[in-house]
């Protein structure tokens, strides 16, 4: 049961001008499925995106991050599931680049110009020609109104779609954009197993997406963890197909890209926390914000040792107060010289710990009460600095185990 | 259900002559149980201990460090079950010293002199009353041959009391070594809520003993993972009361300080692995060793994102062969520059993954019949220098979540 997550209203969706998207049904790894996704990118668009750090990466990143370099623009993406095509070797990269060459045909650009996309089951071979003879019905399947289908073909474990749009104001223009994510399970920064597409039809200049896209992933994708596994097959991709009209935002430090850059990441973030929101048997829904710490890193290494232990996710699922569990992560998250005396915590609005031990206005019964709650905010206070960040997770159920020892089944 | 692990044969235990346990019932949290534990060391004792790294570490370890730094000589040990008296502030520290100071006056030595130690739930305070209420009874048990009872009495979450005897050749005398152990949950390195005593009747000059606690820690509770929580508490205490007779170990290049090492070290890592196979909810016992790399260090590192990833423990648990999950743990363990193409991985005596992909001799049905068995090894071979390391843990079932979840109930 995903926590306060619903599929997203079709009608809510906006069109970005320039990207056409359409499904087909490949049978990749149930016949019937529609689990093939193709994204038609009108021409002049610009693309930039950010990738798994995982050094066994898929096919598909290889092959992504070679087609990117070319600078020779990037017309189209091909995404399927039920097949990582990770670990897989030279094989892996030869059924990738099948798949780019036959969507490359179908749009009449060249293979460079099209990036792939893989998820599901790690160390088997991608079934290309599969992809390849579904790849004709996704064609006739293009419709820039076609986001809800495409959310709900890129579905893996999710339980429910995920897709959001706003719109914001450059220069006078009314600027769309359109986001999508799956993800689940194996989620850690740097990234997840997640795959994310945002589009925006605002001008960009070619030389501020990389940056942007980065700056994006930094807030949203990179804050967010369900069980500490990191994927080989994530990325998070930009399209800015230009079309709205509005002045080209070339300047970073300008009001347009502040504008820009915030609704982006507004987009997101929420595209973030549904992942965490519909973490694999999540039943919690946890915000871990560590503040007045010294840099953005130790605040982050602190969230993430909270929002990672199994003890403390097994405890929220419980609606248990163990709270020790908290400190006792706050103590090994490897900021070596913390002094815990200084540390204040709270669960939600309660004042939980401070002086180095239980706070002498807690009681069970506040404790108890915020543990009830299906969204929960930690926050730490470790008094050394002024930064601070904010993680998002879901707690640990029975349904965890269950969704993940039967994940092949 | 603990994987291939037994409750010791008293008979099996032997004394350490120069030490005496006792054990009572406190009721710290269930009335009965027997969860109280008085070690009398002999007069010229050495003892040695490492200790959590833990920041938020609990009073008695902070206790237990001061006392050891007098060099006053330690002769007795206080350990609780039913409360870790761990993120409890200065009123913690007060009242681990009440326990020194009551088990000092009964034994006629000063506070200073006695090591606490808790181990059970965070943030409580610890109810010293009871224990200085039960040491009387406590001390009228103190016996020699009493390893069994106080390897019982030191169980939280631990289905199965863990303790082993060995004896070796000094020069010629018969020393013995016998230790115990808890530990289940919570259990991550440097250290795990793992207490270890392990005492010895060999003469050892003062000296050598703390690099000898440290070694013997390094390749046993140190290599020893079931959840990634390094716990508040965790303690390893090694107790070398002098008196088998032998020349006394003075130098640390010798053959008898080899030798004591090798046999304390074989007994620490039967109850490090104890402790793996008695991890909470544990169906499987795994060992994963990583070898051919450039230092134990990356070794370790690869090692550990394995035995922690909760994909690869639920993976185990389903005895499903996703040996994909195996890969991306090795992807995302941090060591940046791994060339995957020369990684070898081996399940058991089947070769899973070479050249960046599923090897090609590799069936599932062989993976599968090493996934039945109940002790399962995974090999790693980085192919790029001489140094290895090997990690015990165990799977991640439904039980871990429950036992978790239920745990203060």
């Amino acid at each position: 049961m995903p926590v306060k997550l619903r599929s997203p209203d079709p009608t809510h969706l906006l069109s970005v001008p320039g990207l056409r998207l359409g499904v087909a049904s490949a049978g990749i790894k149930k016949p019937g499925r529609r689990d093939l996704t193709l994204l038609d990118v009108a021409a002049g668009a610009q693309v930039a995106a950010v990738f798994t750090q995982n050094r066994f990466c898929a096919a598909p990143v290889t092959l992504c991050k070679e087609h990117l370099a070319r600078k020779g623009g990037i017309r189209a993406l091909v995404i399927n599931t039920g097949n990582a095509n990770a670990g897989t070797g030279a094989d892996g990269l030869a059924r990738a680049q099948q798949t780019c060459e036959a969507a490359a045909g179908l749009l009449g650009c060249a293979p460079e110009q099209v990036l792939p996309f893989s998820t599901g089951v790690i160390l088997e071979p991608l079934p290309a020609e599969k992809i390849v003879a579904a790849l004709p019905a996704a064609q006739l399947d293009l419709r820039e109104d076609n986001w809800h289908a495409a959310a709900h073909a890129i579905m893996t474990t999710d339980t429910v779609a995920k897709a959001v749009s706003r719109r914001v104001e450059l220069g006078g223009r009314s600027v769309t954009i359109t986001g999508m994510a799956k993800g689940s399970g194996m989620i850690h920064p740097n990234m997840a197993t997640m795959l994310a597409f945002v589009a925006t039809d605002a001008a960009i200049a070619p030389s501020l997406m990389q940056g942007l896209v980065r700056e994006v992933a930094d807030v949203s994708f990179n804050c967010v963890t369900v069980d500490g596994d990191t994927s080989t097959n994530d990325s998070f991709v930009l399209i800015a197909t230009g079309q709205a009209g509005n002045a080209e935002v070339a300047d970073a430090g300008g009001a347009d890209y502040a504008a820009l850059k915030e609704t982006l990441a507004a987009v997101a973030i929420e595209l973030a926390q549904a992942m965490a929101r519909d973490g694999e048997g999540a039943t919690k829904f946890m915000t871990i914000t560590v503040e007045s710490g010294r840099d953005r890193a130790e605040c982050k290494q602190i969230a993430y040792a909270i929002a990672r232990s199994p003890l403390v996710k097994t405890a929220f699922f419980a609606s248990d107060p163990n709270l020790g569990r908290i400190l006792a992560a706050i103590g090994y998250a490897g900021v070596m010289d913390l002094d815990v005396t200084r540390i204040k915590v709270w669960l939600g609005d309660v004042l939980v710990a401070e002086n180095g031990g239980r706070a002498a206005s807690y009681s069970e019964a506040a404790g108890a009460a915020v543990m009830q709650e299906a969204e929960i905010t930690v926050r730490v206070a470790l008094d050394r600095g002024a930064a601070s960040a904010t993680v998002w997770t879901c707690d640990f159920s029975y349904d965890y185990v269950k969704i993940n020892a039967e994940y092949r089944t």
